[in-house]
């Protein structure tokens, strides 16, 4: 199974271009939109919520993962393999908080260039065809070289901040629940947050926050807008208090 | 072949986490994204959709259809079966006009729980499973008991309000244009509305309703924007006058 | 291989239907989303897009192509072949740009009707039906008869004008970047425009232009948003000077 995760949008030509082309290279191989709408241009919030996802994926499975504001440039393409998955995408820290939890970790640059290589769309031209291979288990195909990947020590375990916006405008927060010491005070922009389980806990209109499906602090607005409530945006602060 | 229908949204990682399971647990089955912005928090809405798109749905099918603000709390899982096609999603009326539609129907409580059960995400925890065992057969998997499910004997045969706003902004009724008794004129806003069979029937600008492509009343404007020059929205009413 | 170009949107079930009756008619062949947000009520703007997506599309693929303001009305339904591809779609000048580049063309119109065929879906009703048939060389199932397809022999080979706009903001032309003359300045609204390779050449926040994935010149703001900083949109006038 491919898995794709980018911040391309939901629009546009690049996610079925890429799916087309891993439909001729690994035919009969599921490829699965993960999501395309990650936060655009931030490796760093993105990485806290691919962490998060990473898992409910299947062991064995091949994701694709493209936040990658740098294309082009010098950052190097590599392939992270972490506890059974291996991750394809830009060396910029998209990664570091899935290598951070893996138990078993290793990473590979990837040497291999395709005849073309456009300047601005290496998911297509150059992640998609090593995940075919990968996801084939033809990587002979590809060429890849054992090395260090970039680490991003400062960054901390859980991230106090919004990372995502969902479609019903919920907080996703950087923050893993089962992290938070008992009694702790989820705040956001001033704001009394109670903690919930599910959304009908509370009244219409008032906000809480729980753990999400992937085991984040979320908040949200019971048949309401959050983000909107709340004026919030990705990168707003998320106030703990003991 | 199994139908997603729910009010997810586009983006995010909730419909990609559910294909993703659906993959794993059925592989070979066609999983299809019938739609993901079904009219959100809004069941009853969503029911008369869900019933005007059912008839094109190949016999055999599963849907497992989403729109589910009680998720969490008191609310049944169930599974439907109805003029051979099976559907699974909330016991919150979302499958009422579709039950009373149909000539032959059943109904069935999920017993059923998996290991992990969030408390916001029954798609792809519950629902997502049932329908992988059902579209594979293996139905013994999951356990089920026959009940009786909540029905709304006072929602009427056709809604007549706004429904859906698709892309264009054209306006999806709850009105099927086969019931409309001859010579009933249609109305929104104050606004005149006159009947066309397509949007070149009238010129640019100008407002019409039609009979769409599954069945319902639908308001729109020759390439442009209904929702945005009649400023409705979900819910907003329709008048009929005979 | 079937590849869909729409401008349905990407919410609605529109698509989902499409991909429904492709997967009972062509079971086992894959169908891709290419893309949903073509530039809507405008084949003249999305032939560019197409003919400069066309390159990259397998060989042997179908592609069945929407942007159909005229649809239910007297415009033709017709499949294009061109250097081993097929289109299916309206004959309304979507596939002039593809044709004029392409080597080896022909055209039918589809004689063939379905038993119930809507006003307003012809994507669903008639032209994946049609590609459903091609796709597996059953084609015998549609009647096609050869036809000069509506020709404009007034468009420009490239269009000098914001043909599509993706979800970073990223203004893409209709001008094809290898043919344009050396030393040839860029400009939009005025605004001045330096030539980079990819968006790191330039300083955060700043405007640049650069041949994109597809061939295409492209504008865009170092991870910014340049639909909005240059407030264009579809249609916008490039400014090219020598």
């Amino acid at each position: 199974m491919i898995l794709l995760f980018t911040d391309f949008g939901e629009g546009g030509f690049y996610t079925g271009q890429m799916r087309a082309l891993l439909a001729e290279r690994a035919p009969g191989v599921p490829v699965i939109d993960l999501m395309h709408d990650a936060p655009a241009y931030a490796p760093g919030c993105a990485s806290y919520l691919l962490a998060a996802l990473t898992p409910a994926m299947p062991k064995g499975a091949t994701i694709v993962a493209v936040v990658d504001p740098g294309v082009g440039g010098p950052r190097r393409p590599i392939v992270v393999r972490a506890d059974g998955r291996q991750f394809v995408g830009p060396d910029n820290g998209l990664f570091e908080l899935v290598m951070r939890r893996a138990r078993d970790v290793s990473c590979e640059s990837i040497e291999w260039r395709p005849k073309v290589l456009s300047a601005t769309f290496h998911g297509r031209d150059l992640f998609a065809p090593v995940a075919a291979s990968l996801a084939k288990g033809t990587v002979e195909d590809c060429t890849l070289r054992p090395v260090e990947p970039l680490r991003f020590p400062r960054w901390p375990d859980d991230l106090p901040a919004v990372i995502y916006i969902d479609g019903y405008g919920n907080l996703i927060t950087g923050l893993r629940a089962a992290t938070l010491p008992p009694g702790t005070r989820v705040g956001l922009g001033g704001a009394a947050l109670q903690r919930a389980r599910t959304f009908g806990d509370v009244p219409s209109g008032v906000l809480m926050w729980y753990e999400n499906s992937i085991g984040l602090i979320e908040i949200a607005v019971n048949k309401g807008n959050a983000a909107r409530l709340l004026s919030a945006s990705i990168g707003t602060e998320v106030k703990l208090e003991t």
